[in-house]
Order: C-alpha cells, then structure tokens, then sequence
C-alpha cells in the first residue's frame, strides 16, 4: 500500500503545531481597535459568518433621494474584519440620487448591474471627472474625495459597490453641515453660503444652531 | 458684494502650492515595484482612466469548466493601481465550475447577480466551509485559502467577484501541477498522486516531464 | 594598545557590505508611484536636504479669506518622501478664516503657537467636535473628515500643522463645488443647494457650467 | 565633577514620561485581533520572553514522510507578536520530503544548515522554479505559493526557515483535499481527479464524504 | 417646497447603518496591542478627546541638561491611538542639550519655534548631517538613526517635534549604556569605552554591575 | 475521454488574463523608492534570482573583533526585494565580538547554529535583556534597539540572524560616533564622554574634528 495509516499522525502533529490566522471573524461584543476587532474564536466560526445575504434584498426608495445605501461593512458582516474590503449595494429609482458624499477610510469601485448612472467625483486639484455609465460599467471614486451618483436613465437602477476597507466611513456633505449642532455663523463664515440658505437647509435636516 | 474677486487668487494660490496624489494611473509601460507601477502624470488622466466598461460582458463559457473569468485588475485597468482593490466578473454557463484555487495576494469577496453557485474554501486547520448560494449572497474567501465556485443550480451563473488588492494573483491547482515541466516525479512525491494520475493530467493539461 | 589599526578594516568592510535605505530623498523630476517618488542617489543627499526653512516666513494674509497655507509636503520638502508625515504652517490674520475642507490621505494634529483659533470637524456620524484653542492648544482633525479654523481672536493667529503623511492632499469644499466645470444641475442635485446660491458662488470662485 | 548627580533626575524624568512600545509579548490568554494578541504588562517581560530553544532539538522524523517541521510562530514563541517574522525548524530525514504546500500569510525563505534539498515553487504563472540546494544555501519562496522541499541527498537535512510574518500559516495541499469533510464530488468536480484516486488519499488521510 | 421632512428620515436610517471608526481614542485601562490600544466608546467622545494643553507650557530646564521634553504621544493625549502621528515640545535653556538618542518607531520633523539650534543625525553608512537652525526652519531626522540637538544660541530655545507615530520611542544612549545593571565588562567589550570612562559615567547615571 | 484537449486552451487563456504580481526582484540598475527597487522583467526571472549561496561560506574573522557579518539583504539578494524579510551570517571567532549596533528598519531573531553567545539588547525603558545562548536557541532584538552578540564560549560561533525588512540598515554605535567628521566638542556635549576618550577612538576608528 502507498500510504500507509502511520502517515495521518505524522502529518496532523505537524499540522496543528503551527499556528493560524486564516481570518478573524469579528467579536462585536468586545472594543474594537485601531486594526478592527478582536477575533472570535476559530471553534466557534461557521460557513455562516462569512456569508451574507443582505445585500440580495432592494433597499427602499421610497423617500425623497429615491435612493438607498444596503452596506456590508464590518458592522454588518463581521467575516470581513480585518480582511481590508467590503461591499454594498445601492438602489436607485428613477431620479433618485446619492447625494454628494466622502469615505474618508476607503477607496471605492462601483459596478452598474443595471440602469443608467451619472456619476462623477472631484479631486484635491479641483478637477471633475463625470460620466454616465450604463448596465456593466465600472468606475473608481478615490478615498476621501467629494462624489455623487445619480440615475439619469428610465428605470431602477442597481449598483454593487467596492471598497477597499471594511469600515469605509461615510460622510454625507448635507449632513455634515445642517443636520446637527454646528452654530450657522461657523457654517456661514466656513462655507461662505448664505444665512437664507443654510438655515433653510438646517430647518429641513433637523439641524439646530 | 459677498465675495470679490481677489478671494479667487488667494485660495488658486493656496490651493495649488499643496501637493496632491489623490490617485496613481499606472503608466504601463514603465517597470513596476513592489507597491505597483509609476503614475501617468496627472495632467494626462481623464474620466476614462477610472472607468471601465469589459466586465459588462459576458466571458465565453463555450470550454470545458464552462466557465469564464474577466478581470478589471491593475493590467486591464490601471486606474485601480495602488488603490488596494479590483473586480472581476465570472460567468458559470450551467455545470460551470471554477477550479481549485488560490489567490496569493488579496482576500476575496463574492456577489451573485444571478444563478445558484455551491462555493467553498479550505482553512489552515484544514476546515472546509462551503455553501450554496443564491441571488443576493454574498462569500468570503480569505487571501491565500484554496477555494471553488461551481454552478450548482439550471441556469447560467453570474458572479461579481471583488479583491482586496489591485493584483490579486490566481493560482490554479490543476495548471500549477499538471500544466508546466515540473518533473513527474517531483509531483508525486510531493503529492501523494499516483503516476498514472499525473501523467493523465499532465497530457491534458500540456504539461511536459 | 587597545585597537590597532586593523580595526578600522575590519568594521568598514563589515559595514559597506550592508545595505541601508535610512531615507529615500524624492527625485522629484521622475515619475512617482504609489508609495511616493523614486529615491536621490544616497551620494548626493546632503543636509540641506533635511532642512527647510519656508515654514519661518508668515504668509501673505492680504486676501479675503485673511489666511495663508504654507505647506512642506514632499514637493517643496523632498526629504519627506516615504517618511510617513509633513508639516504646513497655517496664518490666519484677525478675521481669518481656512475654510471647510478635508485631507484625504492624513490625519492632522495642529499646535497653535500664538493667537486665539476656532477649530472644529465633523465626524462621519454627524456628530460635531469644536472647540476654541489658545496658545499652546494641540487639537486633531481625522483623515477624510471636513474641518475648519477660524481665528476667533483679536490677534494673528499662528498655527503649525503636522500630517500623518508626506502628501496628505487638500479638498476645500467651495473650491470641488464651484470653482469648476461640474454642471450646476449636479450641484444643485447632489448638494440641494438653491441654484440662485450655486450661481453666485460660481460666478465668485470661477465656476463655469 | 563634570556631571553632578543632579543630571540624573533631570534625566530620569525626562524619560519616564516617553510612552514606548518597543515590543509587545503576546499574552496568549486575551483573544487576537488583526494586528495579533494584545500585549503582555511590560512589568511582567523577561529576558526569557525574547528566547525560545525549541528549535535546537530535532524533530522526530520517525514517520511516513521522513520530515518534521517545528515552528517558532506566535503561538509557540510569544515575543513575535507583532514584530513580522517568524522561525521554523525542518528536519528531513534520507528520503523525507515536505508535501506541497502553501503559507497564505508569509513570504519564505530557506536556509540550509546540512544537508542537500530540492525545493521549489510554482509562479501563478504556472512556471516553476526548483533547484537542488546544499549546505548554506538560500532559497525564496514568495507567499501563497504551492512549494516544496524534498531531502535529495543521502544525509539527513536541516533548515531554518524564516517567514515575514509571526503568523504565517500552513495549507498542506494533500490535508486541504483529502483530509476533511469536503464531499468527494466537489473534490473531483474541482480538481479533475479520478474518483478512485481522490477516495485512495481520503482514505488514507482520514477523510470523510 | 424644495425638500420636504420626509428626506430627513430617508437619509437618517440611511447613514445610521453604514459602520463608521473615524478615530479610535485610546481606553489606557485596556492591554494595548501591536496596533495600538482598544477604542473608547464613541458615545463616551468628547472634543476633549481631540484637544491637549500641555505642550503650551514650558518644561522645566533647571536641570543639568539644561532641557526638557513634553511628549504629547498616546499615553498622554490617547485621542491620536492609531492615527499615525504624534508630537513633543522640546525647551532647550541657553546651553541646552539632548543627548544622543534614537527613535525606535518614528521619523521625525521638528520645527523651530524660538532660538538658535544645532542638530543633527547620524546615517547607517555613518555619514553627518547637521546644521544650526534658526526660528522658522524644519529639520528631518529619520527613523532609529542617533540625533541630537543643542542651543548653540544665546537665548532660550522651544521646537516643536512632530512624530510619524503615536508612540515614536526613545532611546537615550548614556541612559541605556550607563543607568542601568549591564555589567560594565559587557559594556567596555561592545563599545570599546575605557573602563574607567564606563564607570564614571555609571557612578553618574546610577547604573549598576 | 474525462478531459478533452479543448480544456487547456479555455484554462490557458483564462489564466493569461489575469495580471500576477508574486514576486518583484529587484532590477537594482533603477533608482529604488521608499518600497524597494522596481521589479525585474518576470521574462528574465530564473530560479537563480531566488537563490543565493554567499551565506554558506564562513566570513573572515581575522581581524580585531574577531567577526564577520555576511548580509543577503536586497542588494546582495535582490530576489528579496518587496518581500519583507532578509538573512545574515554572523562568524564569531572565539572572543569575537558584535559591538553594539541598531537596525533602524527591521525586528531581528538570530539562531545559534553553533557555539556559545551572551547576547542582549537594551528597551527604550532602560531595561536590560541579556542572555547566554546555547546552539539552537534563538533570540529576538526589536526594532531600533541597541543591542550587541559576544562569543562567550571557547569554540567559534556561528548565528543565522533573520531580519523583518529586505534593507534593516544596521547603525553601529561606535562608527557613528567616532569614525566621521562629527566635531569632538559635539559629540562630547552629547554623549557625556570625557574628550580623551572621543579623541582616542576617533584616532583608533578613523575619525575628524
């Protein structure tokens, strides 16, 4: 006989001698750290915590963007942690829009499964780089830099979105500046909007000061 | 007035004495090191270096594996050059099956866009964790884990496939040992393979010694 | 004697057999990739390429904003190259204002070496974090996320910034908005800006479209 | 006197208030994260959390492949955490040979302390690169990559492996296939062996399905 | 109207679900990692977790040295854990001196604020870089490489130090050759010091053996 | 027939398309950057490039200290260039002497191959680690850290040193000090060392000024 059984013992000592760290399934009840979060115990992992099914379900549009953000970060889908990238999907009705947005932790690629999306980012060099793409299109939107996609075509759109980190951030320009505290003279004085216009904003996003 | 027009030059001049490298367009034609390939000079990228349109294709799946991979890495789309990420799409025609394989450089996230795909990888403790997926699932295959996708349902498959590095690799078991001029005997002895086994492979695969 | 001459041998030739790469001087006139420029060659690296001095000069604050940047990245301070930070010195005259925006590549910590400064960000959750700073205050702004100084005293205002990368990048938030050729119907989409405010902040800052 | 004895309290407290983190010794008790474990007290660092002897003692190669591996990873030797290489000890009897195999998270390289080896990997290119090595030879083997070892000589082989990495893991081809519960038609459906040869080695190796 | 209440709740549930780790306040009460320290809850955030006040007061020089350092690392303002920065105020009395030292685990810049300075630094290949700087210059002193700096002005001296790491080290070497128990034999035959020169300065320092 | 001759063609061009990037040797004729050398054409890579021999002979310890280091860093091995790791071979004749030395770019553990070293390093604590080290046992020297290796036995040494950088750099204290032009009166300002003692190893190791 070829192999003999003696052999499974030889190499299963020498297998589990070494030490592994194929994956580190998040704990999410423990504190995360600058790396992400500690890593549940390997006995514990199942095929289950590196699948997820979220992300097959349309978000609901029904709001005033038409649009919504699906995501599969780390928060979400603990299999990613540590494994530097994550996903998430977008769902566009028609006219709907992602309003103009940064991740301050991740570069991003969008793939269109279906629709027609304008799409654009700006770099640091205050160039513009827009353009319409259609079912099967990609395009890169770089870390940290404004972006914006919209549905210009006539139908649902669906895109499936890349990012380069599993907890990408996600800073929505709207946001930040009128729906929160922040006093309207620092936004006024720092943004050079107008007083009518930033306080109407702040009237319509909830934001006080 | 709000704003005249001499705050135009003082924030050009602030602006443009920052140096900026918001991205890195890979300039192809120059040698690469280990953190990717040299940057085309800023004022030469336009919108059309960040996007990319051949994964909107369907790959021939007219082979054997019934299969077809098509990847948007950094040779195909040297936008995502030092970006930590890259896409590919694979098509599974019905009985399609993506061989036994490894990426060496870049953790794996899967989405099905359509069709029922059985998927798996193999830890280093040897574990196996595989599962049928549907519509909408999303898989994680971590970095250097042999792993397969085959189409398990009656339709074609579609799969976006998503990296954690713009070069990910692929290494693919059969065409490493079977498919080059690593001797026979290096192969079994290093396999456990029988000869007969080897040297059937090896005559389909192309591989010589 | 205690060391002969041969001593002298021994370890110069120990030493020169040894590579070294303590920094990497940027070439600044070859291509640069994405861990930053190609090196000087080591023998004609001198101190002066470890020294600069443009950051002991004020800049001119004789504008509208009342502020001056003046950065040392790797374009003006080349030894920073693949070093992991940099430095700017940020004027700011009674009245001065650095307007939202953000570092799309770095962390930022700055000290104010004199003056009374207003300085604040906002966090990806919206949450807002400000603070009047004195002379002597250190205060961090996170990568990626908007934040501005106000000089809020009677007095000039020095600050000294340092960055957590040699090209840290700069997106001031007017400037992506409206001193380009992104059309105003995006603005206006992406932002819900009023057209009327979009319009005069482009005819101000230069926009077009 | 040219230094009085005050100089040492102004010292002393000049360096007592520097945070260092020179090392962080593993405590193996606390879960890991991405980055590794969370460090040991300093207080309760030793010498001997820097020292680890295992490697001195050969491996007992009493067993079918005529090899033994003994690592010095972080699970073995504690005071690697998070300092990027690891150790290995080989030992290969006449005949003895390490299977094909992979380490997903290391680059690799070989140092041969006695005896004569032929070892080699295989690209993604599918090319091979395999030589005989002697004693105080070096080989690489880059990560993720199938490689192997084989003693060619008539003399019993030892070397020294280091890795880039405390962690470097192991995925021994012949345990990944035929070692566990990975149903044998997924097996042959994925790597184009026969039946009959895929049911030999799961019997042999103590696989199931 | 332009933007009726109802957006508020649509961008509302859209952002609440993307998982956000702008920044990572250190909790000092947990075991740090090779990462640096767990986060504080981001509930438990304040802008004081950003802002840090005692590099606005200068050290004390009555001493020996004639100097003083106040580090503004992570154990003194955890607010930059893992934000790759951090930086020190460096007081230096007329005659001022920091001995030679290292930073194990940063590049340095520092910046003078006040005074007449002499710096410099040591290459691996032995090479001297230094230079007298005046108010305003910056100075690069890379990685693990012995530096120093002295007031060779006639007024009171304030740098300010910036670091590329949150816990940059320091080695001082009279301190790690001559205030501790390295047996003098041990130093004298690895330093090639006379014996009496060894002793005087550990009768000084307080080192031992 | 299981596998018709069709199938290596749809695996052959499937496997071309994908860009590999599993190894960068260095092509040291280019100007590195601050991630190593550009990479040699993979058309001329040869095993050879991943092969190194010089580790195998004994370096010459006829000379006062009584030791040779042999490095195989990326400039003697550019096969290691990118990798993250590189080798020594420490000769250490009886009473030979490693004096006291940092690597400013890499963690080290060395393995006694044969022979008897007292060897330590000192932390940024002033701590001490020292030890007695026997054949086969391996020691770690972190990053940055001086440390030093004695032959302590009565028969040659001879230590593997594996290193976490393909270029540590290696600073050793007493050329730094005494073996260029850094004035004597600087470097007695800041080291405490008494001008006879500079001025003696000056004259022994070559030094100026």
């Amino acid at each position: 006989m070829f192999l003999p059984i003696l052999f499974i013992f030889s190499l299963l000592s020498f297998s589990s001698r070494a030490l592994v760290q194929d994956f580190c399934v998040a704990d999410l009840s423990l504190p995360d750290g600058p790396a992400g979060y500690p890593c549940k115990k390997p006995a514990k992992v199942t095929v289950n915590d590196f699948v997820y099914s979220a992300l097959g379900v349309a978000g609901n549009t029904n709001n005033l963007i038409k649009a919504a953000v699906t995501p599969a970060f780390t928060a979400q889908f603990p299999g990613l942690n540590g494994l530097g990238l994550s996903l998430a999907r977008l769902d566009l009705a028609v006219g709907g829009v992602v309003p103009m947005h940064t991740h301050p932790a991740a570069n991003e690629v969008i793939f269109v499964v279906q629709g027609t999306i304008t799409a654009g980012f700006i770099s640091s060099a205050n160039a513009v780089y827009f353009k319409t793409l259609n079912k099967g299109d990609t395009m890169i939107f770089p870390q940290g830099l404004l972006h914006f996609q919209v549905n210009s075509g006539k139908t649902t759109g669906l895109v499936l979105v890349s990012f380069s980190s599993p907890s990408p951030g996600l800073q929505i320009l709207d946001y930040a500046l009128f729906a929160n505290n922040l006093p309207s003279d620092l936004v006024e004085k720092t943004t050079f909007l107008d007083d009518a216009q930033v306080k109407k904003l702040k009237g319509v996003l909830g934001g006080t000061g």
